[in-house]
């Protein structure tokens, strides 16, 4: 069994500490270095200011033995990163050649001089090595020193992520015996967390203990995330693979896919499987719903599109829902929904119609009908199925939500 | 001058740490406490392990007067921070009677039996006051120890915005004496952040030495962020306001909107101040139109709906563009969108319809047009507007800045 090799991230910015901008970079960083086997410990973002970089810096150096620091290279002045490094490893700057012809080289090409305050990008703390940064200006620097290794990237996105993916990873891979890692996402749809944690105890107890599981839950959703380690990646994945297959009978129709995938990916690949073409009425979705459809590249292969009667007058003039139902049952009902779910799949030609009709508040709710109370219908050439939906007083949460179970409602009547 | 108090956000959770999971919640957070006066002084986020947020907690009460913990409070066996905190606290576990009969509540209304699990969720730490979570089952708790204040809040974004909203800042205003701040957003769309900055740079060279700007940009727009400090909030806000009435007659034509204002809400508003009525007929976009123009409340008032034509049949067969037209001039063209808004708003009776078509990407472009060429226009009683757009490559992006340059075009028109 190698030795765990721990990372921390730190980023260093007023403007991810202060809210202006969320910060993707060590996101991004940490799932590479899962990838790589390393587990990051901690993350933390810092002001531009030294002292505040030299605490991080001299705290997480007793905690992990990579530490990767993004943010503060820029040749402007608040970003004083570079000069920090020095007083933390007690050096200082010098030119470095290859960094000061790749400048020169770049701003030949874009065909802009040169300036003083570029030309600083090219000084480099005395003990660093160059990680030469091939689309931006400033490089990366790698310092190995008393057992921990401290790489420090520019805070573009792109940059950053090119420097570690030109030579950071390699050198990491090549600097620590990194160990072998293994994980996989279950993904479900339609069941909550605790409901899942009862169904698969008695699996989740007999786990070996090698292997761990996580619940992930997000609006609508919740993720299965089994981990492990081990001593050799194909054994490791096949045991991963052999609990996969345990716990998949147990919970296999609230299960829409694996790892990368989305729910509304995973219907697509449904409807193209089994060659259906779908459409889509929306009420109080209000377009959400084939949002999520047409976000999926080459969705127009099986989604043909929709019709959104936000008012009341279009669901009877589109989707001929006859006033007398919005009048007798009202625009939220289990008969309008139907209507609109047969009169779409008619109108679009496609083989499967669904639609949704909700109170998605804040306002518009009765006694009879409060807000988050939603209709859902899916209709194809045999049948048609609705579901009354009792959700949240916060509207977007109730988009989303009815937005999810729409497709959950199409993909559990596929796998019938 | 009243003292800097300084805040620590703490997010727990091995799906932020392991890169999962982007973390917007501390995102949300540090900007709101902003607006309060509280620097956020560091981010920090450790794993589901009881010794790293016992240390986590220690450390941040050596450098800080607030410390706010997101994540970790949900019923299943990997949320532990409940515990921990009692550890942390050297106290216990007890009964709370106000979330118990909130769980009962809401159990009751969704129709959903009340299991053991969820039950758990009114244990909370004997030294808390609880801050109750309107929307979900995890309350917020509120701790105040040796002149440290800890709020520890659930990870669900619109739980934990929901609690800080309602209770959280509230109490932090009440118990620290927060600095006098002003600050104000200038919104505006269809206008670069530099030719923004020269428009307004003698303005903004003549700004008293207390009052400070700061450009934000994001897709689509750039939001100008006036701040400052003062004695007397009064004061503070008028001497605000002043300057922004002195720089909005510059840049009028781009402004949509301040502060909390978005570009959807802006346009709702005109709508509905014009007495006008509005559709959409969406292709690349998608239904994201849609989506965006209904999730402003009360936008049934004036948008009626939308014809989304992903097919090129539906396009011909819902919205009347010729086949001819489709086979000349392509779906991604000047002639089709002109017929897509004009059609959208005859059929759906409105007085303005708009309308996209475009190649959103990843596929599917040609050398005459490539990913990212897309067509707008905007049909109302007596003219039709058209617009070319040329984007970039990547689908998500595509689809977002259009559906904005289509509400910035109805904005431009009504104002005008």
């Amino acid at each position: 069994m190698n030795q765990q090799i721990f990372a921390e991230i730190i980023t260093i910015g007023d403007e991810i500490l202060y809210g202006q901008i969320t910060d993707t970079n060590s996101q991004w960083i940490s799932a590479e270095l899962d990838k790589l086997g390393i587990k990051t410990r901690q993350k933390t973002s810092v002001s531009d200011k030294a002292d505040e970089i030299l605490r991080s810096l001299s705290e997480a150096s007793q905690r992990v033995n990579i530490i990767i620091i993004t943010g503060g290279l820029g040749p402007t002045n608040d970003d004083i990163t570079k000069k920090t490094l020095c007083t933390y490893f007690n050096t200082e700057l010098i030119w470095n050649e290859s960094v000061l012809a790749h400048l020169q080289n770049l701003f030949f090409i874009r065909g802009k001089e040169l300036r003083e305050s570029n030309k600083q990008q090219a000084l480099v703390p005395s003990n660093c090595e160059v990680l030469m940064n091939k689309s931006g200006t400033a490089p990366g620097m790698w310092f190995d020193s008393n057992e921990v290794v401290y790489i420090s990237l520019p805070g573009v996105p792109f940059e950053m992520k090119g420097i570690l993916t030109d030579f950071g990873f390699d050198k990491l891979k090549l600097r620590f015996k990194t160990p072998i890692i293994g994980h996989r996402l279950i993904k479900t749809s339609g069941v909550g967390e605790s409901t899942l944690a009862e169904i698969i105890a008695d699996w989740e107890a007999a786990l070996p203990a090698h292997l761990g599981l996580a619940y992930l839950p997000s609006a609508g959703e919740v993720k299965l995330r089994i981990t492990g380690t081990g001593d050799d990646q194909e054994n490791l994945n096949r045991e991963i693979q052999q609990e996969i297959d345990k716990v998949l009978p147990l919970i296999s129709h609230h299960v829409y896919g694996f790892d990368a995938d989305t729910l509304e990916y995973s219907v697509g690949q449904l409807l193209k499987s089994k060659n259906k073409t779908l459409s889509t009425a929306e009420s109080c979705t209000g377009g959400y719903l084939a949002h999520l459809l047409t976000s999926v590249p080459g969705s127009s292969a099986y989604y043909y599109g929709s019709i959104i009667a936000y008012q009341n007058k279009i669901k009877t003039e589109l989707l001929d829902v006859p006033t007398g139902i919005l009048s007798v049952h009202g625009a939220v009902s289990e008969k309008t929904v139907e209507i609109m779910a047969k009169e779409v799949r008619l109108k679009l030609g496609t083989s499967i119609g669904v639609a949704a009709s909700g109170i998605a508040g804040p306002d518009g709710g009765t006694d009879e009908k409060p807000v988050g109370t939603i209709w859902i219908a899916y209709a194809d050439e045999t049948k048609v199925v609705t579901k009354k939906l009792q959700l949240s007083t916060i509207r977007e949460n109730n988009i989303r939500m009815t937005a999810l179970a729409v497709l959950n409602l199409i993909r559990q009547q596929l796998v019938n």
